[in-house]
């Protein structure tokens, strides 16, 4: 018996909407971000502080993953009207046909900047990819700082690790975490990761964090 | 054309595991406790403190699991030599057969209780029976008080909570973690969990846990 290899790989349902989204935003050259990390770390915090700060420079759109309930879509709708709110009900990470019924809804063309926050999960998220042009990883100081030894994925396909809640580095023990030896460990997983220390509480370390977000708009736009 | 209904439930591949765990674990009157939560919540860190706190009155056993690295093996090995590591290499929960694999490594008939920690998530591992005899969920203070709300399924399945980093209850804001708020929040989903809070870093409120743990193992084996 013969068996003949097929050298065209057939795309899951995932995968084809995925495609789908890039085109869409693509089109309009909106830069599109896939924020990953731990329930807690302060996603929502960051995205909150940082429309605050950008939105008289950037058109920004949120699409907002959460298993139930719509508390972080309210919290970041009081920093712009273009949020949109996905339920997943259960399920450990958004679809990239979720997202793509999401954009429909989104004023995408008119804007500069999506960020999708996946749901609170630092592993199933990053085997899906939404048609973003880059996941951001986020870690929070509080969950320690071996983190990416125990779940290198996420912290291998990202373009950027915020680390968060550097505000807590005084009360939590540097044997718990030293952000040294996070950069050190991620770095083994992903040389040419950004990385920036930051305080979505307090504003510590953000300005490097909108530096970059601009820079990647501008970039996406050439 | 008929159909026929069939009444009996046909069990999946894991539930047929958890089962088979459950019986294992029955015969001996072994206490089996799965531990699920977010990354960095603290598991290691309660499982630590608690044998070293009652391995001189029961004998306690723990079954590890990550997705990579043996690091928190390691850390359980200096409280107890019973300590089993399952990597499950990238999969986001632990499976019933892969508890069963590690249950036969361990001397389960000389074993009071068996603590099993799940892959950091707190999402997919409430979804998966081990042949545990209760969940018990852990969340930290410092990933905030909206968590029962969000991640529901965890919280309705426990038949403990464990709020952990007490400590940090002083340098984090009231407005991000009130612990009113997660008991109601927690119990609208679960009206007869236990709640404890505890900080397993300095010790505090481990007592009443300590305790639960040593009544639980009492009824289990009568």
């Amino acid at each position: 018996m013969f068996k003949v290899k097929v050298g065209k790989k057939i795309l899951s349902e995932n995968e084809k909407y995925a495609l789908k989204n890039k085109q869409l935003l693509s089109e309009s050259r909106t830069l599109c971000l896939n924020m990953i990390s731990s329930p807690g770390s302060g996603k929502t915090t960051i995205l909150c502080r940082t429309i605050n700060e950008l939105k008289n420079e950037l058109g920004i759109g949120v699409v907002e993953g959460d298993i139930a309930t719509d508390l972080d879509a309210e919290r970041i709708r009081s920093a712009t009207a273009d949020v949109v709110q996905i339920n997943t009900h259960g399920a450990c990470h958004l679809s990239a046909a979720g997202v793509n019924s999401a954009l429909r809804k989104l004023p995408v063309a008119d804007l500069d900047l999506i960020f999708i926050e996946n749901v609170g999960n630092l592993v199933c998220p990053s085997a899906f990819e939404l048609g973003e042009n880059f996941k951001i990883a986020v870690l929070s100081v509080p969950e320690g700082d071996d983190k990416p030894a125990k779940y290198p994925a996420v912290f291998a396909k990202s373009k950027v690790l915020l680390i968060n809640k550097t505000d807590l580095l005084g009360p939590i023990d540097k044997q718990q975490f030293d952000i040294e030896t996070v950069k050190s460990r991620t770095r083994k997983l992903n040389k040419d990761i950004r990385i920036f220390p930051v305080s979505a509480q307090t504003g510590q370390g953000m300005t490097d964090w909108y530096d970059w977000l601009k820079d990647a708009v501008k970039i996406n736009k050439q």
